[in-house]
Order: C-alpha cells, then sequence, then structure tokens
C-alpha cells in the first residue's frame, strides 16, 4: 500500500496530556466506598511486562486496567496503595540495575514518579512490607473475582511478605467495578478525543478502500491513523476487517480476504487513547455505491440504532434495548419477507425468531476495557444473565444511569449455520418463508455502532462517521458528507 | 500523519504462501539427530491465546518458536508429535464448541488441518493420551531449559495423563536449537523476502522523515508498510525509532520525542514474515544531510561493518568478529582526538576502551526469534558467555559454518553515564581526552546493522537499504540511490 507522506505537516495539536487530576477524582471515588474503614488500605498490583515465551522479546506494555484507572501509570512493575483513612496514595516502583540506563534508558528515582503521577508518596516495591508496616491497616483489600465477560479472574496483588497482614478479597472488585462503569467530565474527555480520531481513520479507511484490496491492508490503515494520532500502540481491540461473508462471523479477525467488488465491507475497530477504548462499526459496500438489496438491510439496521438512541435516557433497562432493537429489525424482516406476516411481535420475540439474525447482545459498557467492567453489579446485581438466545449474549443488564457509557450495535447477519438450524427446527421455521430467507444466505451481515454517553437527558454520540446511506455514498466519492442531513445530528454535543 | 491512497494499485505478487515443505525439511533435521532412537516420541506444546489481565481481549496470536518451526501451525491451542521410528508427524487440535463457528469462524475438522500442515494424521487435544498410549513409546521428549539471551524457562509440553509416559527432557531443547540455527534454502528464500520489504519499509520512512514529526510516527509508518505488503501482525520487535540522544539508549522504545533538526535518526525496525525475522537499522540525519561531525562518526561505524562482512566466512570465531569492529572503530575514535593515540591496539582493547562506545555485542543469530537460539550450543557449547565489558553481551560465541544467519551491528554511542564512568576511572580516563571527548556529550549514536546469511563463500547481506552518506543524502532527496557506488554490492545474491 502506497502511503504518500509529501503532503505531511506538522499537527496544530498533539494530542493531549490527560491531567493526573482525572486519575485523582477516580481515587477520591473510589475511596468514597470506604468511609466505614479507619484505617485500611487498598492494594492494587500494577502490570508487568510480559515475554513472548521463552524469547527475549516482550510484548508492548499495556497497564492493567484498575491499575490505569487508579492511577495512570505508564510503566511496569508498580504496586500502588490507598490509605481509607489518610486519602494517600503512594506508588511503589522497580528497582533497576546500573546497565538498565544505557539499554533501556534513564533511570528515575522515586521521587520522579512521586511528581509524574502526583501522588503522596512514592518507594521502591520492595519497601512495600515496610511502609505496610508501618502504616498497620486493620484490613489489606486486593482484588478478587472473575470477569463477568471473559470468565477470568481478575489480578490479585501478591507479595512477599502478604501474610503479616489481614488480606479482605470481598469487597474491592466489585467496588471498583462499580466506580469504573461511570465516567467523569475528564473522563468523557479522553473518550470523545479517543472516538473523534477514531471515527477519521475510519473516513480515511472508508475512502481508501477498492475492491482487490485485502482485508488486513484496511486494518493496518487503520491502526496506522490511530497509533500516529494517539501514540496509542494497541488498538482497544483486534480489529475487524470483514468482507462479504466474512462480515457473518461476529469476531472475525483473520482479515486475510481480498475484497471483491459489490460485497459488503462491516469494519469493527476502535483506538484506544491512553487505555480508554473507543468502539465503531461502519459498514458500507466496497465499491461505494449499496445495492438495493444492501440497502433494505442496511436502513433496517439503521433504524434500530435510532430508535435505540432516541429511547436511551436514565431509567431505562438496557436489556428493553436491546429487544427495542430486535423488535425493529424482526418488522424489517417482515416487510423483506423472510419473516412471515401475520404473526404478533410477541410470538416472534417468543420464539426468538430475530435473534436468528441478531444473536449478540446489543452493546455493552465501555471504558478501559472495551468490555468495559461493571456490567453485572451495581442494577444488575440481582439480574443475572437470562437464557434466552440472543439475549443470553447482553454484556449487561443494568438500568441506565447518567455517565454510563455504552455502545450501541445492533446487527443482522445471515449466517449459515443459525439459518439451517431455523429452518430445521419446525418451531422457528414456521415463521420464516425458506425461499425469500435463501436468496440472503451470501449475502453477509450489518452492524452499525456507536459509542454512547447516558446523560441526564439522553443520550450523547461520542463518534462521528458517515451513517446514512447518502452520507456513506458521498464520503466514499470524496464529498462532504457531514453537509449533509444527519438523524444523529441530534446527539452530538462537545 | 496524512496518507494517500489515491495511487494504491492491486499488488502483482501477494506475500507467497510458504511450502509445508520448509517444515518438513525441519522436522527430518531434527529426527535425524533421533537415529539412536527406534521407538521415541518428540512433543511439543504449541502457543495459547494470551488474554490481556482478565479482560475479554487477546493478544493477537504469536505461535511459540519451536512449534513455528516444526509444523507452521498458525492457530493456538495445538499439540505436535514426531515418531522418531516411524518419521510420522501428528496434530492434535482444539474441539470448539458450535456457537464458536458465529463468534469466531468456520469450525474445521481435523482431517483439514492434516491437509493443510501436510502432516501425517491430526486429532483432537482430548485424543493425546489415547493416541499416545498406541503408540507405546519408549520415551517422550519434551522441551526443557532456559533461553540463552533471555534466561526464561522454554515451554515444557504439560497434558493430564503425562504421568503415564517416560518424560525425557535433556536433550530435546538442545537438539532443536542446533537445528533452527542452520537455515535451509526454503527457509532462508522467506528470510530474503521479509529483509526485502523490511528494507523497503525503512527506505519509506526515510523519505517521510521530516523534522518536527514524532518518533512514533515512523514507527507507525514502518509498521504499517510491513503490515499491509506482509500481513505481518507483528514486526520482529519493538521498533526502535529513536533520534537525538535517545539513540544512545540501545533498546530505546518509548519514540514519543518529536524529531529536530540537526539530529540523527537511529531506526532499529524489522518486519517478520510467517514468523520468520528481520533486523535492520538504518542511522541517517532527520534533514536529510550529514553533518560533518555526523559523517565522520558514521563513516567509522560503516567501516566496521564492511570489515566484518569481508572477513565473514565459514570457521571465523564470531568473537573475533566482534573485536574486529572494535578494532576498526576504536581507530577511527582515535583518529578523532577522542583516544588518545600512542597506545597500541592490544592495551585499548584489554581496557577495553573501545567497549565505552561500543557496549553491546556486534550481533545475534536471526532466525523465528530476533535473538535466535543456539547462540550458546554447538561450536559455543563450550565457550561461556565472557565477562569483559562488551564482550559479555554476546548472544553468540560461534564458530561460523555455513547455514547461520547473524546480524552485523555495530555501533558508536556517546552514553554519557558510560563517559563519566570511564572519566572517574583512571585505568580508562588515562585514554581519553576528555576535551575531545566532552564535546560529543550530546552527540547521540550511530548503529548500522545487516541482516547476514553465511555461506562457504562468504557472506550474503539479505536487507538492502541506502549504506554509504552519499546513498542516504540521495536516498532521502528522492533519488535513485540504488544507482551510487555501493561497496556492499558484492554481498547481494538472489
Ligand atoms: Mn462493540
Ligand atoms: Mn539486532
Amino acid at each position: 500500500m502506497a502511503c504518500n507522506h509529501s503532503q505531511w505537516k506538522k499537527p496544530t495539536v498533539w494530542p493531549y496530556e490527560i491531567p493526573m487530576e482525572l486519575h485523582k477524582i477516580n481515587r477520591q471515588n473510589l475511596l468514597s466506598k470506604y468511609t466505614d474503614c479507619a484505617n485500611d488500605v487498598i492494594l492494587l498490583q500494577g502490570g508487568v511486562s510480559l515475554h513472548m515465551d521463552d524469547t527475549d522479546m516482550d510484548y508492548e506494555f499495556r497497564q492493567e486496567s484498575n491499575f490505569q484507572w487508579t492511577f495512570g501509570v505508564e510503566e511496569p512493575g508498580f504496586y500502588g496503595l490507598l490509605h481509607t483513612g489518610t486519602k494517600q496514595a503512594i506508588l511503589f516502583i522497580q528497582r533497576y540495575p546500573e546497565d538498565y540506563s544505557w539499554w533501556m534508558g534513564e533511570i528515575q528515582p522515586p521521587q520522579y514518579f512521586k511528581e509524574k503521577y502526583q501522588v503522596d508518596a512514592a518507594y521502591y516495591v520492595d519497601e512495600l512490607v515496610k511502609v505496610l508496616e508501618e502504616l498497620k491497616p486493620n484490613k489489606v483489600h486486593v482484588l478478587f473475582g472473575e470477569n463477568s465477560d471473559s470468565g477470568h479472574p481478575v489480578c490479585t496483588a501478591k507479595f512477599d511478605g502478604m501474610d503479616k497482614f489481614d488480606i479482605e478479597k470481598s469487597r474491592l472488585y466489585v467496588d471498583i467495578s462499580n466506580c469504573r462503569a461511570f465516567k467523569s467530565e475528564l473522563e468523557l474527555k479522553v473518550m470523545r478525543f479517543c472516538a473523534k480520531v477514531s471515527s477519521d481513520a475510519h473516513v480515511t479507511v472508508m475512502q481508501s478502500v477498492k475492491p482487490g484490496m485485502k482485508e488486513y491492508e484496511c486494518a493496518s490503515l487503520f491502526k496506522h491513523y490511530v497509533y500516529s494520532k494517539m501514540r496509542s500502540f494497541y488498538t482497544a481491540y483486534s480489529c475487524i476487517s470483514a468482507s462479504g461473508r466474512g462480515s457473518c462471523t461476529l469476531h472475525y479477525h483473520s482479515n486475510d480476504k481480498e475484497i471483491l467488488a459489490g460485497e459488503l465491507c462491516l469494519f469493527d475497530m476502535g483506538g484506544e487513547y491512553k487505555r480508554y477504548a473507543s468502539d465503531i462499526t461502519c459498514t458500507f459496500p466496497s465499491n461505494g455505491k449499496f445495492s438495493d438489496a444492501q440497502k433494505q438491510v442496511y436502513n433496517i439496521v439503521l433504524k434500530a440504532v435510532l430508535a435505540v438512541e432516541e429511547a436511551i435516557k436514565p431509567g431505562v433497562e438496557w436489556t428493553d434495548m436491546h429487544l427495542l432493537a430486535e423488535r425493529v429489525m424482526t418488522e424489517g424482516l417482515v416487510e423483506l419477507g423472510i419473516i412471515k406476516s401475520g404473526f404478533t411481535m410477541e410470538e416472534l420475540e417468543k420464539h426468538r425468531v430475530g435473534a436468528v439474525f441478531f444473536p449478540h447482545g446489543l452493546g455493552h459498557l465501555l471504558g478501559l476495557d472495551v468490555h468495559d467492567v461493571g456490567g453485572y453489579t451495581g442494577t444488575a446485581e440481582n439480574r443475572p444473565r437470562l437464557k434466552e438466545f440472543g439475549l443470553k449474549s447482553l454484556r449487561t443488564r443494568r438500568v441506565l444511569e447518567s455517565g454510563l457509557v455504552l455502545t450501541v450495535e445492533p446487527g443482522l447477519y445471515f449466517i449459515e449455520v443459525l439459518i439451517d438450524k431455523a429452518l430445521n427446527d419446525p418451531e422457528v421455521a414456521r415463521f420464516l418463508d425458506a425461499d425469500v430467507l435463501n436468496k440472503y444466505r451470501h449475502f453477509g451481515g450489518v452492524r452499525i455502532e456507536d459509542d454512547v454517553a447516558i446523560h441526564a437527558d439522553g443520550a450523547e454520540i461520542l463518534n462521528r462517521v458517515p451513517r446514512t446511506v447518502e452520507q456513506i455514498e458521498a464520503c466514499m466519492a470524496g464529498q462532504d458528507w457531514k453537509a449533509l442531513p444527519d438523524p444523529f445530528a441530534k446527539f452530538f454535543r462537545d
């Protein structure tokens, strides 16, 4: 892929530094849950460098999310503690041998990190036990539990000498998850920036796609855009740049197919900035013009996005938003003749007919993790995962509250395995017109995904990419798509 | 960084598929070391997906090197075995639940992988013990040991039911390391391709660099180039795009500084293809023209590269190559007046004066790992690491043999910590002219790194980038640098 840099101009604004105030506010929020503890310590262990098997190579360092949220530390091998009584924040840093300085860079003393991260004190990790012994805490709270999306255990702080202290595992993970779910104004600012740059990257990619390109060339361009604009080494998740039938694989990421003329591209890609994620999906025709069939399916999904975003406000249940999207799309499938008419929405919903074409959840909390923590805590604490097809994939069942950020990402997919299962199940097949449906077997899928912040008065969309058919076709033709009518304009804020 | 894709043209050649023959030859080479074992099994466990802490995100999958070498398998979670008697190769694949197919992609049966990887049989991992029980091996050889560069333990195959077999850990790691060190013709082909694309990426970056850019923009462009040309998600190691004094940090990779006019850029970056690494360093002036001082230091390092590459042939000791480079550069430093004249080379070498400015090893074996295995096996088996400054960093002490691939990467660095140590040590300071040396304190560093294959008749350079001052200046000015005189031309083959 040729890349012409002759036009390179020095950007007027480099990615801004995040004020350490952001993490201070995070810490205050967490500590406010511990007013019942006069002399406890909250202890977190930061991420460590991860080597590739036995080799001399490390994966690029990516800070553990809870440590990132609490301290904003960019280096590996730290510990950090908060004192619930004095509210002090203390960092513990790695001690390096002398030759580290010419192999890896200047060795900085604790004082440097105390100032860099604006904490109350900094020591070496080998001083942790001594500091703890001086603090004499009643309890040392550490993270413990399982991530509700992945099922993986959270990183529980460990250190030599732990057995001298009363380690309390029962509450920190839930408390910090409930804090992390709600974004402060400063965090929202970062997420807006990240979503904006990622939107621009999507637009750049859309304007570059041509039949004959490989999918990975598009993912590569996206990554290049966000890395060079935000110095974000990682994207928020593995890029999905699917074309044709690959768009039916929900987490497609082999990205190795050649993009053919007439195919739909489903590009689900998001940059991250200072570990805050964006998560944006655009679906568009490889050659810049929707076919009639593509337009019909696309507009059904677009209608679902709009319906959900108009309905979003504090007090609404996320599960109901999922069902709203499913309903709008089910109606669309009835109009297409894929689902037979004459049935009530209740019947269709009960038999999970819509879920055959929309088998994933409507969206998820978004923050430092792309599938952010807190989906089944807070207002969802007593609402366990549902069992029904489609609904069981919901990553949260929360009641919406101001400060939450979620993705809204309905989709319609013609997945052969699911189509065959449906047609072979008399309980579902009776709702479907097999002849019409079979025509869509090779259609692929459409997903549209926005990043949405919940405010007291409704939804804010953080990203800005072409959404209507007219906008997409104009954008791909290099025209001013932002000047066209935009049904989502009411959701943009700044 | 703007990226103009209007010129995108469909490449005439996509990265070629590696013939499975390559891995078959690798297996034959390994099995040829086990002719004394009539009924043993060699068992390897492939890499597994690595999740990011507790989150729902995985690092992009990167196959474990020994498994890659033996089988070329691209998917996680496999096991593989070789039978020393029948010479059969058998793969064991993951079993996935039904919904994997719409989340992650089509589920393929063992037969698919048997054909894809051209092995004699394929089963599910949960059938491993049954297959082993049928084979009734005398011993099951597994990897065990420490990587000589990183000190990390190699991945030892583990599975439920292991205790039923006689597990032999004593030899496989050394045997496979000794095999991996020598590259077959098919492997060399892949490494030439990888070095060529990586060279072109370097040229693209050099032609794009402008004062005012951030270092990470350059790393990002390099990664974009190799990803979009080779679909290689990872580079062979973390990109070093250092400018100014950052070039003195040998493994610099924060890449966050603005590149200033008049600075040297030291870019040590290499792509990988099908996990085979390249490792190339170019040093050049940010604004396209060397200053006199930059030219002088650069030409000293260039002279060292040429001297080594001319001396390289089977039978030569790598340690002597290091000392040759050190000697050439020490002479250069005498000419600059940094090292006082009038001392013998033996005295200077004995007191490690050159190593103050060249504190790392001359190079390393290169293969699937950028610091490839086998550095201290084979002819280096009884030559342990040296203790002297500089020499202790040698990653191999082998005698050169046809089939080895190594980097040649001498460098001169003005590292303040090392300069101060030297000036404060009377045993070293007496060789140095402090006044002259102090003028170089902020100079930075120069490294030049080639990837060199050893043939019966001498060295082959796999990469092709501008090397002379004239070539570099022409390249950066957009001129035809390949038409200029090239003292390295004699080392190119194809
Ligand atoms: Mn999403
Ligand atoms: Mn190297």
